[in-house]
């Protein structure tokens, strides 16, 4: 058995704490460091500094991901990391704690003085949560961007991501310039936020992540007729609403028959129009989001949802439009990989559970370039995206400790 | 048999023509003659003036109700009329057609010079589309305001009532004078286009409302718990609009049950909180709006809703709260008048169909003051508050001959 190392609990958390810091704007609650803000540079800075001044070497490329790295840049390394972008109001760990935790990993390897087999290397990734589209970063190193999506890309507010790169120097072409072999990687772990309430509820240590989940989203409208709501019979309404109220009552039944434990579907935004208390709806536009760990699975569910809708809207004189806006392919994580996990948990006595991730993160872009594997902790009550998002620092610890030991194993001749 | 009397068709178009364009805004299409706005000054203006031409006797009341009458004013009266106000870009037949049918009728009985048992009056009756609250001058003249309820009127935009009022020199308190008593009306009988398809669809002249459906009107909300829509999985969810689904997708069901074939329910408005494409709502916002012209039916619908509302909420551990914005007692026309309608329709060889009325009107305010009935005219595809609001003059001239002749025979000895 391999002895066990421990990372520094208080020089962890208090770091933590100095970054989350650097990400909150006064008066508001939860983090406000998202992609290209003065709050995101600041808490890049603050990494680059630190890391610099633990001895360890700083690389930025084309599309503002940060490596830091312990041994050569020339060796195909062994990588960690996540995003130290959040959502707006978002939680302080989201994203942060993967980097943060594979700071104080490269400084504890470092200061163990243990023999690398390979470079550790660690990987702050550039816009996760999207704010200019979605994964940034980790889809700039896997070289998933086409120039015209990159090009065309806004913010909610309407600006470019073009403007917004040329504010830190960098610009369409430097993001494409990002792109990395597959050569340049042995294996990339993230540690992450479970994001949901397996962990929790289960009070499970640690959750070593099987699958990461495909997910389908559509931008759909239904398009019926609008009517006065007093004067319109029943039987010739040409109701929209009434039409996704059909369909979407057989969705959880369409999960039950096709779809796993791991299934989920959500209906999460909905609009009428015109919308008004006395006009029977002429349009109803939703979305909706599904995911499932097993490719073929999503697609049984996807076909049967289309059949559903297509079948509603014929029988009740509606047109039905439906836009994929979003597509991923399920990821399977490495068998390899999970096994290390596993093992440095139970050197650890910490009691894991295999479970899939209902959550996109940058490890499923970057299984197009090598072998991946995630780390979770748990999350109180599984709430994210959200000021109250929280885990225990015993969790943050445990989970560091198995980032850590994992790497150890993976590195170590 | 009485002899029938016939309308000055060429007139009556004439005058519809030039009322019509009084109330239209350069490069909109549909009528803009709001209560309260210049174009329904205008037009208001023009009734007035063309009635006293004809030398017909004109009064106004505190709540901007237009009188015209033929006979005394001290004697109880037989009475006709509708609104001039319209919807934002809607019909030009929607209310008007009631006011200047029942200004040609009363030119007519004039001319005629029959024998009057009994005065004959005309009503264009303020804000029936509810712009600063439903019915303002029906309801003034049944005495159905409080003060409160019209000291805290606005419109859309925010603008108070009594600020409306002072413009026309009116006040909250001259609302409140403009109430009558019983004793001033024998009947009320409106000429309306139907604003629905069963004339239409059916080939029917003329159409003889036997009931004005009553209606409730909900503004509710069921509160679940947002969460992330990859990670949360399907049975820990409290999703609000899985349950307005699951609610909804049962009200067809309760109307074929509970309800009658003019039962009517209808969800306009829905809106999610966050109403984000990746998160679970934790807020489904919507409102219903459920009609029928039986008061029973339409009280047995309304426990069945909530009931269904209410045990939907509780499996799914959502809260639900209900708000009743609106609520009218169905209204039975008199079968008097009814019938004088029916015979006048007989007599000019006009196919009539007995209905009830699926949308409120001013006659169902005016039955708590007096004996009420209702004449329909086709609607075009039964379209309504649509610049497409269509009927033939053939319907107009034939619904405006019923209402002449169902006058006369209310008033001659």
């Amino acid at each position: 058995m391999a002895s066990e190392f421990r990372i520094d609990k208080t020089r962890l958390l208090k770091d933590l704490e100095a970054f989350t810091s650097l990400g909150r704007i006064e008066g508001k609650e939860g983090m406000y460091r998202m992609a290209f803000t003065s709050e995101e540079e600041l808490s890049r800075r603050w990494l680059i500094d630190s890391a610099e001044k633990a001895g360890l070497a700083c690389r930025e490329d084309g599309a503002r991901n940060i490596f830091v790295r312990l041994g050569s840049w020339d060796e195909s390394a062994v990588a960690t990391g996540s995003h130290i972008d959040s959502v707006p109001a978002g939680g302080h760990l989201d994203g942060a704690l993967g980097v943060i935790a594979g700071f104080e990993c490269l400084r504890r390897l470092k200061e163990l003085n243990i023999d690398l087999r390979c470079p550790v290397e660690l990987i702050a990734f550039t816009d996760e949560e999207g704010r200019y589209g979605s994964m940034l970063g980790s889809r700039a190193i896997c070289g998933k961007h086409t120039r015209d999506e990159l090009v065309e890309a806004v913010n909610v507010d309407g600006e470019r991501l073009d403007t917004a790169l040329a504010r830190f120097d960098r610009s369409v072409d430097s993001v494409l310039s990002a792109s990395r072999s597959s050569s340049d990687y042995k294996a990339f772990v993230e540690l992450h936020i479970e994001q949901g309430p397996v962990l929790d509820k289960g009070n499970h240590q640690i959750g070593v992540v099987t699958d990461i989940v495909g997910l389908f989203r559509w931008r759909a409208v239904l398009i019926g007729e609008a009517n006065h709501a007093g004067t319109t019979p029943m039987n010739v309404r040409k109701d929209a609403f009434a039409g996704l109220v059909e369909f979407a009552s057989n969705i959880e039944n369409i999960l039950d028959t096709l779809g796993s434990e791991h299934s989920r579907a959500t209906i999460g935004k909905v609009e009428n129009i015109p919308g008004a208390m006395g006009v029977v709806p002429a349009e109803t536009h939703f979305s909706m989001d599904v995911r499932d760990p097993c490719s073929s699975t999503l697609k049984s569910i996807q076909s049967a949802l289309e059949e559903k809708l297509n079948m509603v809207a014929k029988k009740r004189g509606l047109d039905a439009r439906v836009e994929t806006v979003g597509e991923l392919e399920p990821v399977k994580c490495d068998e390899r990989l999970q096994f290390a996990i596993e093992r440095a948990s139970n050197n650890l006595q910490l009691e894991s559970l295999k479970l899939p991730s209902g959550a996109a993160h940058d490890a499923q872009t970057m299984a197009s370039l090598t072998d991946v594997a995630m780390i979770f902790i748990p999350s109180s009550q599984g709430l994210s995206h959200s000021p109250f998002e929280h885990s225990h620092d015993r969790d943050i610890e445990n989970g560091t400790n198995v980032l850590l030991n994992t790497l150890a194993q993976l590195v170590s001749s």
